[in-house]
């Protein structure tokens, strides 16, 4: 799947992209399934909030079937090699429970951020794209993205390591205040097969979530294959150090996946 | 002002109303900077988040000129007069800070259930209403009401005394998911001046606000006279036990008072 030049043109200027059921309702059925598998299985890429809650879900394309199709998707890694000229590798994947109730904040971050300071990644040539697992909500913890914040480089962050159970470069104040001032605040909201794609450089955030609605989301981060990480310090299922170009799988091969799963449920 | 009969019909089956822009932006940016003052004052009615940022000011009506106007206005008074068929008092008085960056969860609750418990109320026949100082957005804390929870009367409740520092009759999350099934999740957002009235027992609940936009709004709660508390455990200040009846101010009182106060400012 190729972008649009008028989708290429929002992300150039805006920093971010929606595509609004970019997987079927059947394709996303078996992966939402598998989240709720993993999410109760005891292991070390499972990270879960203070109260016990599942958090994220680190890797899991490498231990779950679905995930491993869905992390060589043509939908989502064709637009990325379109827009970075080259092939790309899978930096990290992950899955964020978000988990109803429950569900902790992410403070206002920039992901290439964190990438530069604790993988040694030289240049903003990755990005994360989302796929929404569930319905998100404008009030279920919903992503929040700054428009336009990707303009301004690498900014200044402290290691904040006491608000959740995730320490995270954030920004402060200030800051994200000025940005939004300047790009407004945008929350994509939508069913579940809805794909955000944004800038490694964008300004983003989430509340927490006290509704009964879970919003579970993909994370897949897309790095350009000569962009490798330099100097890791994180785990390999945190920050992976296997620079492999993904090869992609067929369009259908997800559908396919689901369909021979509900076969196998039958 | 009095409800229309489709008014009366919603409340009556649904347990809300809102009303857009009920005062005028002159009438609010008076009260809007009248609450940043109290908000700086260092006074047992003012409450902090465990950051020290403001989450709530009690009895403001009894320490500030604007307020106590508020508190005696006939577009809040009237519709509860004619609710209840007899004379209201203030029964608490409040404004709500929702800071930006740091406002602070409320967890999910019934207002009823806690003026019952802790104060002695014998029946729901006291409101609480709303009036937004600041803009509401979906994602700057808004507060979330359960359409036809307040068909429930009083559910069970534990005192949580940890997740925040004002401690609270909350519901058990069983609870919340069911009456949510039932009755779906109403979010009123709009700009400074709406004003929401919502039954004594409809369940409700905000999220954190991590955005650059506070979110004030003034609580008025509003008891029958008939129905006065019999036996109070809060400071007054939090429960009032002064049951006068309300006589109601002049519908321009608040618009004269914001144009004399423009005036004293130039």
């Amino acid at each position: 799947m190729k972008l649009t030049e008028a989708q290429l043109k929002q992300f150039d200027e805006q920093g971010w992209i929606f595509l609004p059921e970019c997987f079927s309702a059947e394709e996303i059925a078996v992966l939402r399934a598998e989240a709720e598998k993993i999410f109760d299985e005891d292991r070390e890429e499972v990270w879960r909030e203070k109260s016990g809650a599942p958090r994220t879900a680190f890797a899991a394309h490498t231990y779950n079937d679905a995930f491993a199709i869905l992390a060589r998707h043509p939908r989502l890694i064709e637009p990325l090699e379109q827009l970075w000229g080259e092939k790309t590798y899978m930096h990290q994947f992950k899955v964020n429970a978000k988990a109803k109730f429950t569900g902790d904040v992410w403070q206002w971050h920039q992901d290439f951020g964190v990438w530069h300071r604790d993988d040694g990644m030289p240049e903003p040539r990755a990005m994360n794209i989302s796929v929404f697992l569930d319905e998100v909500y404008p009030f279920n913890g919903p992503l929040m993205i700054v428009p336009k914040s990707h303009k301004h480089g690498v900014l200044e962050a402290g290691h904040d390591t006491s608000t959740t159970s995730y320490p995270l470069w954030t920004l402060d104040e200030p800051t994200v205040e000025r940005l939004i001032d300047e790009g407004g605040l945008e929350v994509p909201t939508g069913k579940p097969g809805g794909v955000l794609m944004f800038h490694g450089n964008i300004v983003h955030g989430s509340a927490g979530n006290i509704t009964p609605y879970p919003r579970k989301i993909v994370y897949l981060t897309l790095n350009a294959v000569s962009n490798y990480i330099r100097t890791p310090t994180r785990p390999e299922w945190i920050a992976h150090q296997d620079f492999t170009p993904i090869e992609m799988c067929e369009d259908d091969a997800l559908l396919n996946f689901a369909r021979s799963y509900a076969k196998a449920a039958e």
